[in-house]
Parts: C-alpha cells; structure tokens; sequence
C-alpha cells in the first residue's frame, strides 16, 4: 500500500507520453536482473559450499560487485541511481523475517541458560565498543583532514561500527559439538543488532546542545525501549498461540495456520515501528515465544512448513541484502565527490578498523572474566576458555547489513546525498563492510579449525542442522534439582542458596515451573520437562 | 529495487521539514493497518467456516469495506488515495504466486485428461464471452445515455467482464467426489484467466483505424502470445528440475532449494514480462513442470514446505486481493466523478450482469454439447450432464481480481483517473464484482447442495484436501492400454485407430511413454506409471 501511493508520486512525475514506457519497464527490468542475480548467487553458493575459504555473504558481494559493473559498463555510468541503497525497504522487509527467524530457530534452553553471557556481550558491550569507536574517530578523524562531523555523527559512527554480522561465523561453528560458543556467538548476533539499532536511534534524539543534563536519558531510553519493545512481541506471541490453541485453526486449513503465524509476527514488527520502539527486539521475542507456544499448537505439516519457509526467507533476504551491498559498492557518483587524497583515505580506512578490533577486544576479554566469575560456582557451565574468547572475538569483526542500513539513514536521504563528508562516510562503511566482510570472513573458517581442530570436520553443515533439528538432546542440570526437592522447606531453602549462588538457574528454575503449572496450559506446547523449552 | 527508485522520487517531492515524517510513517501506518486487517480477515473467515452462505472472498470483502468506512470516517473523506488500487502490485506482486500455486497444485493427470473441454471452455468461451459482451454494452450503453465510450474501450469491457472468478465455487466442490466437475471448473478458471489477460493486451494493440484488415490478427498474436509463454514456463521448469537434480541442491540444505524453487518461478514469471508474452501463462506452466519434475528431486522436506508455503502465499495474496476491492468500493471521489442519474446506473449494472450471465450461458451449454459429441466413443469419459453444465455455468460468474486490475489499467493511470466517463467505468466494475461475489457467491452453495445433494455434506474441506494430498487413486484408462498392446504391429493399428476415435487420450498415452522414457530420467519423476504425473 505504501507502494501504491508512491507509485501514484512517480506516475505524476513523469510526462503523459512516457507514461506507458515507465509503467511496463519501471519495475520489470530492475526485479527480473535482481531476481536473476540471486538465483545465480544461489547456485554458486551451492558449487563453492565445500570451499575452505568462502561463504555465502562472500559469494553475494562478489556476484553483486561483478553485477554491478556488468550495468555500469552497460549503462555508462548512468545506473547506479537504481540500485542505490534504500533504508526503508531494508527495515520494513528485509530486516523483519530476518530477525524473527533468528528468533525462531534459536534453541531456547540454551540462550536462556547463557542469558545472562550474552546480555553482558551484547548490551554492554556495544555501549563499550561503541564509545570506543566514538573517541578514537573524534581524535583520529580531524588529524586525517577529515573535518565538518558533527557531535552527533561521531556518536552515530559508533553504534553503526559496533553492529556485528555473524551470519559466516555461523556457519563454521557447530551446534553441537560446541554448545556454549554457539549460543553466545548466536545470542550475542542478535541482542547486538538490537541494541546498535535501538542505540541508533536513541543517539539521535540526544540534544546534543544540553549533553551534560541528559547522558543518562540515553540508559533510560534504552532500558524503556527494551523492556516494552520485549514485552510487545511477546504479547504478540501468546496471542497468536492462544488463537491458534482455543480456536484449533488446523482443524480446517494448515494454510491459515500458516498465514496467521506469518502474520502476525509481521504485524508485532509493524506495530513497534509505529509506537516507536525497537521492532528488531519485539519480532526477536514474537518469534522465541512463537516457537515455543504457538509452534505446538500447529499440526504436524504447519510445523515444518513454518521451520523451513522462515529459514528460506531469512536467507533470501539476507542474499539479498549482501548482493545490495556488492552492488551499490560501485555507486560512482559518491566515489567522485570524496575530497579526500588516497593516504587520508587509506588512514581512515585502517584507523576505523583498528578502532573495530579494539573496541571488541575491549569488551570481549574483561565481561568474559566477569561472565566466568559469576558463574564460577556452577559447575554445569564450563567457563569461557581463553581460545573460545579469541573466537567470540573474533565472530563479531565482520560489519554487514545493519551497518550499512545506519549509515544510510544517518548520512543520506534514502540513498542519496550532495555532501562530500556524508558521501565519504557512505564510501567509508561500504569499504569497511567489504573489508571486513572478505578478509576477515575469508580467515574465519582457516582461524576456528587452527584453535578447534577436532570440529572443523563436520563444521559445514551447521545451517541446515539447526533449522531440522528440532529435538535437542543436550541433559539440562535444572533436571537434576527436581529430584532433589523433597520437602518444602528444604526446597525453600535451597532456592535461597540458590539465588545467591547462581542466580540465572534460579531464575530460570521457577520460571519453568510457571510455565509448566500456568502458562502452557494456556498458550500450548508439551508440558514434558525434557522437551525443547 | 523498483521500490527503491520509486522511494526516491517521492522523497524528493517532499520539503526537508517534513522528510522525517514521511520516513516514519509513509509505509508503517497503512502497512501496520493492513496487516492487521488481513489477520483480522484470516481470523473471521476461520470462525465463518461452516456457515452456509459465506466464503472467504465475501469476508474479505466485507472486512474490506468496513476497514475502508472507518479509514474515511477518521480521515473525513481524505485518505481515499492511500487505498487506491495499484495494477502493478496487483501484476507484479500479488497474481504471480496465485497463479504459479494453481499450477503446482493442480492434478496434472486430470487436467491434461480434460485438456480439450477445458480449452473449449478458457479460450474460446471467453473469446465468445467477450465478443457478446462487446456488442451488447455497445448497444445498450448509448441507450442509457452513457457516451464517449471508443472502440477500444468496448473491446476492452468485453474481456474484463469475462474473465472469472471461481475461488469460492472451488471451495464448496469436492475434488473427490465430482473429479470432472472439480478439474473443468478448476482448469477453466486457470485458463480463463490467462486467457483474459492475453486477450485484453492483444485488444490494446489493436489499431482500431485500420480494424478490418487487421482482425485476424488479434488470433495470430493471441496464438504467439499462447505457445511462447507455455514454452518459457516449460522450459524454466526443466531448467530447475535439471539444477536441483544435478547438482543435488539437497544434500547440503532444503532452504537453497526451497529458495530455488521461489526465484525461479517468479525469474519465468518476470522474463515473461519482460520480453511481453503473458506471465500468467508462463508461470502457470512453470509450476505444472516443476511439480512433475523439479519437486521429485528435493528432500521429503522440502516437498511438504514447498506444498503449503506456494498455497499459503497464494492465499495471503487473494485475501490481500479481494480486502483491497472492499476498501476500494469506498473511494468516493470516483462516485462523486460520475454524472449519470441512479436510473441510468441501475440501468448500467443490471444489463452488465444480464451481458455477463448471457455471455456465459452462450458458450457453456453448446461447448459442452460439442465436448460430449468429441468424447462420445470413449467410454471412461462420463458426459458432461445438464446439471453439471448449469454448475459450470454458475461457477464462473463471478467476477474477481483480474476484472478490476485490468478495468483499473484500461481506465486510469495507477489508480488515479480526471475522467468522469473512465471514473464511471472503475466503479461500475467495482458493483459487479461486489454483486456478482457476493449475491452469486452466496447463492453457489446452495445452488450446489440443491443440484448435488450427496455431495454438500463432505463439501468445506476441499481446499486442504486439494494440498495435503499428493497421491492419486484414479483409475487411469491409460493403464488399460499398455496390457493389451501385443506386437508393434497389433499396437500400431491400434493407435491409428485410437487417433481418430479420441485424439486426447492418445496424446496422452505416446506424452506419457516419451516422458517415462526420455524426460524423467532427465528431469527427475519417478518412473513407476501409477504414479501422480
């Protein structure tokens, strides 16, 4: 609909002989190469699966690079308007089923278990990272004769080089043969993308003139953004659970199961978008509580059908994105306005890089410490090893999709600008997500079977064993307390021990029980203690 | 990437102040709005399931017009525009997964059994159709004071009003119990539609100066139009079918192969438009080949996801479909446009329905007539009786998506339109699709149940029926063949003799040892000649 009313703004722009030209090939032309492109993106994708040095987000940019030279050379230069980045169709479509996949295939018992891991990773770490990259760009920058940034282009380049893209980690580290490095390097992914965007967009309301008053603003706004934001795609959640449950929808159709998860899920997204919360953060959870309630209100044939048509579109749209990127890399009109020279230029590349390695480096290492302290009385954790933190670290370098989105956002009209300075900063993220996309992205797969030798055997096939895996059969300690349980008042008192000794499984104890004893019954799912929670 | 351009041009329409604005809530609030319309769509025709009168596309389009009263009473008649209806979503977006599902889920050996009857139906009953309807508003029109109507107009009215809608008699017959009637209403509807389209861009290009000499080739272009698109969407099946089975997409991950599947349907689909053939028809045969090749050589998966998402996007993309006309019922500056007295437009209405019912009735009855003379010695074929022949002639009286997409193309510019004679004909469209799908609508079921009384109990399950169940157990009067075919020399007499009695089954048998002999082993397909082909 939005498209219409648009479509309406263009036809009028364009004179009443024209007209019928623009309608037949305004859309197909550009649609039908794109298409074209990923299909091929997708087949050599597939050829290059077994290589030692390449993934999927490698083969994108490249074939995009490659696509949008074949068009610039074709067009004479004149194209690269069409393929200009747009913000808004990557936050309204291509982010959503993205996200909310993540949320849906994540295994739940142990993101829960590491919760307390992966919040310190990614929440405090991008504050962390993010200032980091803040000061040293202010000190760097100018000394480069990169001048004219104002205060609150500093504090955006920092949330926007603090985004991570785990996607080629991912794909290298094996569920099951390393849980723990898994769930934190996948939990941390995500809870990053919606903390950098969340942070985004918070920086941006700052009023930059009354900083001092309102630092703490910034921490308020975003533990309100967070907490409603979670609470909104929850809330989404259960109600298309209990719909599902209480008006037995597979009765009649496993289609309208379908549609109804789909859409709904969408809809909790466009929903936060329009209060003005973190849509990221409430389709993550829509889709956590989705898969555990709603998921098993659905007939057998809904349930794998949703599993795989959310993965299928999460990684189209992720291609997508990557190819985009490749593309739009060869934007010739925003290469030409940089007043910089190539040393300034080769600075600032390096300078931003190095900031990207220091500020994870800054965090990974010390909440590491402090993770491994909390939990040093548990025994069921094993603590983060040194080589586990080389590769957390590691994991998170790679700057992608969100990157790129923000800069756009923060430095351009939907993917356009006459500024010099923004246009360098557009030039400046695409090389540091190319960058850090192919060399680091390249090294990953050499770097985990140097510090894991034992699993770099099985390592390629880690994407399709999450996504029809449903059944998990790592044994959760939390079984063996119930045994143990035999009075109330032994109980009693050892959930008070509990608590101060390790606080997560408590917390992460009665929970089960509640849900076990109240919400369940409501909104569906096995009430079996050793299901997939 | 059309989006995208598209985006661009509107932003630059709007002054800086106001950027921020458009940005937030241009697409978030109609999107958000409609989404929540669609679920709320999804959620009544579930609980209206059993009841007698009503059918999805008559919720969609109560849902819709109610939605569209609201909007207007809250925008005081203002934000009409943002609902108006856009054929090139409609073209692009919205028809290709509905038609590409018809053909991936249509019964193959049943639509080819009744290919010839099928044919006589879709493409010459809407040749017949049209040319009724033509000549009959071309008389009755000026009559009722309704000018300035051109050639071209009528020619086009003619098409409009015949293509058909047959969703909701689809949803009240049974494909197991009436197999014939199932498969001809169904083939029809399919080929009607293409057939409309083909036909209405074939009346566009007429040059209606030079009309005598030039008639025929309306025929000429409509044969091109029909055997190149049929050949394109072949061909981007095999093409599938080849890579999936080649290169076994499987072996790593379902997702690529679902992701294949998607891209290349709607990669036909776009070549289609781009080099101006009839996508419709091409992505219809592009999902025919593809379920009898491409889906036999993916995972079990994969088939069952690839089954349900194609019908679960089809589904969300009809009730998207018919939830827009409702809202679109209400855009009051096309009623206000219109200067005709409420007699003249009653006029209007009630002789387009009467040209629609005329136009109909004019082919069905002697087509069907010629289709029993044509099978009258093959005795596995029943005729079709009286009783069935008054179904199919109900069945596609409604009028649906394609009437208003093509009405919205010959009459406005994207929607919009200044012409009091064009706004006249949006909505005099518009009352015939919202009469005929709702009082014909509401009519079929028991109209079906009075005609087929053993039938109605079992009837509301057909449209899961239709998708869960791949196997077939029709007894194929083929099989019959094979065992009685002796020597070469008995086995060719036979087939002379088989050629002249009844054309269609001995296409059908020689399509059907070439492809187990030379396709298959190709493309993939099971071999075994009792399988769902």
């Amino acid at each position: 609909m939005g498209i219409m009313s648009v479509m309406f703004a263009l036809k009028h722009l364009v004179p009443d002989e024209e007209r019928n030209a623009v309608r037949d090939h305004a859309l197909v032309v550009p649609l039908t190469l794109f298409v074209a492109v990923l299909c091929l993106c997708l087949l050599i994708g597939h050829l290059l699966e077994e290589n030692r040095w390449v993934n999927e987000s490698i083969v994108a940019i490249f074939v995009g690079c490659i696509a949008g030279a074949i068009i610039l050379l074709i067009s004479k230069g004149k194209s690269s308007h069409i393929l200009t980045f747009d913000e808004e169709l990557f936050f309204i479509y291509l982010l959503p089923p993205i996200i909310f996949n993540a949320g849906f295939q994540v295994k739940k018992k142990r993101f829960f278990h590491n919760f307390f891991t992966i919040m310190l990773f990614g929440v405090i770490g991008v504050f962390i990272s993010a200032s980091i990259i803040t000061c040293g760009s202010w000190w760097l920058f100018p000394k480069l004769n990169f001048l004219d940034l104002t205060v609150r282009d500093y504090l955006a380049l920092g949330t926007i080089f603090s985004s991570t893209d785990t996607v080629c980690t991912l794909q290298v580290l094996s569920q099951d043969d390393t849980p723990l490095l898994y769930s934190l390097v996948f939990g941390e992914g995500v809870v990053n993308d919606a903390t950098s965007v969340v942070l985004f967009n918070a920086v941006q309301k700052i009023d930059v003139s009354k900083l001092d008053s309102r630092t703490l603003r910034v921490v308020g706004d975003f533990l309100y953004l967070f907490s409603t934001s979670t609470a909104l795609g929850v809330v989404a959640g259960l109600i298309t659970a209990y719909i599902l449950k209480a008006l037995s929808f597979g009765r009649h159709s496993s289609v309208r199961e379908i549609s109804m998860m789909m859409l709904m899920a969408y809809l909790s997204y466009m929903l936060a978008e329009l209060f003005e919360l973190s849509g990221i953060l409430t389709v993550f959870f829509c889709g956590i509580s989705m898969s555990h309630y709603a998921w098993h209100n659905v007939t057998e044939i809904s349930r794998i059908t949703t599993r795989h048509v959310f993965a299928t579109m999460s990684f189209i749209a992720e291609t997508f994105i990557f190819l985009y990127v490749g593309m739009d890399a060869l934007d010739m009109s925003k290469w030409r306005m940089t007043k910089l020279g190539i040393v300034n230029l080769m600075g600032i590349y390096s300078g931003l890089i190095f900031l990207i390695l220091l500020g994870r480096a800054a965090f990974v290492f010390p909440l590491s410490a402090l993770a491994n302290y909390m939990n040093r009385r548990s025994e069921e954790t094993p603590s983060i090893t040194f080589k586990h933190q080389i590769i957390i670290w590691w994991a998170g370098l790679m700057r992608g999709a969100v990157s790129i989105a923000l800069a756009f956002k923060q430095f351009t009209y939907s993917g356009v600008t006459s500024d010099p300075i923004n246009a360098t900063m557009i030039t400046n993220t695409i090389i540091v997500v190319l960058f850090t996309t192919l060399v680091f992205g390249c090294l990953t797969k050499p770097l985990i079977r140097y510090l894991l030798p034992h699993h770099a055997t099985r390592a390629t096939t880690s994407y399709e064993e999450e996504t029809t895996e449903p059944v998990e059969d790592m044994n959760l300690p939390l079984l063996s307390f119930e045994e143990s349980a035999a009075t109330n008042i032994s109980r009693a008192k050892e959930s008070l021990s509990m608590l101060i000794e390790s606080p997560v499984y408590t917390i992460h104890y009665y929970w089960r029980k509640f849900d076990d004893a109240y919400m369940r019954p409501i909104f569906g799912g096995p009430r079996a203690n050793n299901s997939d929670c």
